[in-house]
């Protein structure tokens, strides 16, 4: 059974959206438990005349919501009855597997840090998103893409071991290639931090590092998991989401602007909705915070039903993998 | 009149497409002149039976080639007979306006500082292509993707200015729109470079700072000069590459897994060709190094004669435009 706790006032569609991926995701396994914490009127309102397995569904009432506006260590600090708050405490006091909210990234991002707790031995927590890219699986994991702003080599390699061992047990990638965000492919390229942390990850013995990694190759599927530090995960993220979005409006404005082209579109409509599909960041759940006390899970603040319930489904496997065990043997070990 | 040397050795396509280019350029302007740097007998026997106005075609003999995979500064400082050492040489002696080539990016942004010089005031030349966007001129100059990693604040006030001056008096927008790239539109956020650059762009009088850009709306226009160190830049230039091949290629695949869409795909031919231009770099001619003494452009290794002859127009622009002495103005009366 794993135990999630599921904050129900984060995103642009909370509560109405993350509810109904609660009740999917219990629909789906029998060995999820969710605690919605949040409002609990609100959550009341929206739970009436639905059909849920009633000892699998708890609600732990916080009556403050802390906004993407808000500054989040003050946040954190002040609206000690907000959900992400109360719902950390729950993770930290291993009273829940994890915590999954679509609410201020900042917030989470400091409260995982603040209230769940680093694993001992882990200097920084990395944010590990999933993106769309052609190898095998159709996903690499970008990490970092958090708050670490100029990080460290020291961070970099230990973002290296997490995300090998996330890539190898949750998404079952044997092996997986792990590469280094650089501006070339030879060793001698890349600023200061990437030729400090490149001999690092060539003689670090827990991972397949197979070099560096040009920003072109990543969507090429160049390799499994992309280190970088955070400054230029969130540019290679949103990359993803600028290009992708102006190419799709360019071709759709190229449609229309022909008879042939907007008979053509109507042909081609539900195979361009396969392709924007693979942009949907919906098909690969959240992005976990890697490296605490338990498991943290940005989703995106649109998070619609289907997300949640596979941000859910993530935090399934991530127990049964026993993920921060994992992660507290390599980081520990080798380097303390 | 404006004069151009041609590195006629560089490039993928060299010395066919290059001089090729060459011709081009010269049919459609009576005001360029253009010296073509290379092995002679190469280039001569490419130039065998073509037509073409002698007195603006000349020829300077270079023995060497410097290859993609020397070492720049190595390369620049023994092969003194090469066609970019010969080149750039020429820039220097006043003997022309501007050297363009598509050989090695490293040799040539070392050969510009070494050879060229910079021009008083300038603490690094920053290479700046411009990149498809959905701005009223459709693209926007991305400003520094040079060799200038690990950049101070100082270095990227500079490139704020001298991107200025170039959208304004080569691309032709007024009052162009200078922002930073950042990890969010706050003015609290970013790294520690971010920070230090922030106050000073701010205060800056001589361009029209808007602040902080996030990478998604790069492509969406949300600025004419986009601000960053060549890190940064180099991961922003490439994601639209390989974003964008990707996005295509999974386009493809999906027309031609069904009857359906094969039939689509017949008939918006024409218009993806048209959305593929404007991913297409032979478009917006070349990156120009700026800050030198002499204009430097950089075309792609793959360029073909279309973006040589578009290279060679923007060094007409660029000399009409003075935009050298404009940069001195600048920099010299503000910084020093």
């Amino acid at each position: 059974m794993v135990h999630v706790v599921l904050d129900a006032m984060g995103g642009d569609n909370a509560p109405g959206e993350i509810i109904k991926g609660a009740l999917g995701a219990l629909d789906a396994s029998p060995s999820v438990k969710i605690t919605l914490c949040g409002k609990s009127e609100d959550i009341k309102a929206q739970l009436e005349g639905k059909t849920y397995p009633a000892d699998r569904l708890l609600i732990e009432d916080a009556s403050e919501v802390i906004s993407t506006e808000e500054a989040p260590v003050m946040a954190i600090r002040r609206k000690k009855d907000s959900s992400i708050v109360k719902g950390m405490t729950l993770v930290k006091n291993k009273e829940a597997d994890a915590f999954v909210s679509a609410g201020s990234s900042g917030a989470i991002l400091v409260g995982g840090q603040l209230i769940v707790g680093r694993i001992r031995g882990v200097e920084r927590p990395p944010l590990a998103p999933l993106i769309p890219s052609t190898t095998e699986r159709g996903v690499s994991l970008l990490i970092d893409c958090g708050a670490n702003v100029d990080a460290r080599s020291s961070h970099l390699v230990q973002f290296a071991k997490m995300g090998s061992i996330y890539m190898e047990h949750v998404l079952g990638v044997k092996n997986p290639r792990v590469a280094i965000v650089n501006i070339g492919a030879e060793e001698e390229k890349g600023n200061m931090l990437v030729k400090e942390t490149f001999p690092l990850l060539k003689n670090c013995p827990d991972i397949n590092f197979i070099g560096s990694i040009e920003a072109r190759e990543i969507p090429n599927g160049g390799a499994d998991v992309i280190v970088c530090e955070a400054f230029v995960g969130n540019v290679i993220l949103k990359m993803y989401e600028g290009v992708g979005k102006m190419i799709l409006s360019t071709i759709k404005g190229a449609l229309m602007s022909s008879t042939r082209g907007k008979v053509g579109g109507l042909l081609i409509k539900p195979s361009l909705k396969d392709v924007m599909k693979t942009f949907d960041a919906t098909e690969y759940g959240g992005a976990p915070l890697l490296g605490l006390n338990g498991l943290v899970v940005k989703v995106h603040g649109n998070a619609t039903e289907k997300e949640i319930a596979n941000a859910i489904r993530q935090c399934e496997t991530f127990k049964e993998q026993n993920i921060s065990q994992r992660i507290a043997d390599k980081i520990i070990i080798k380097d303390e």
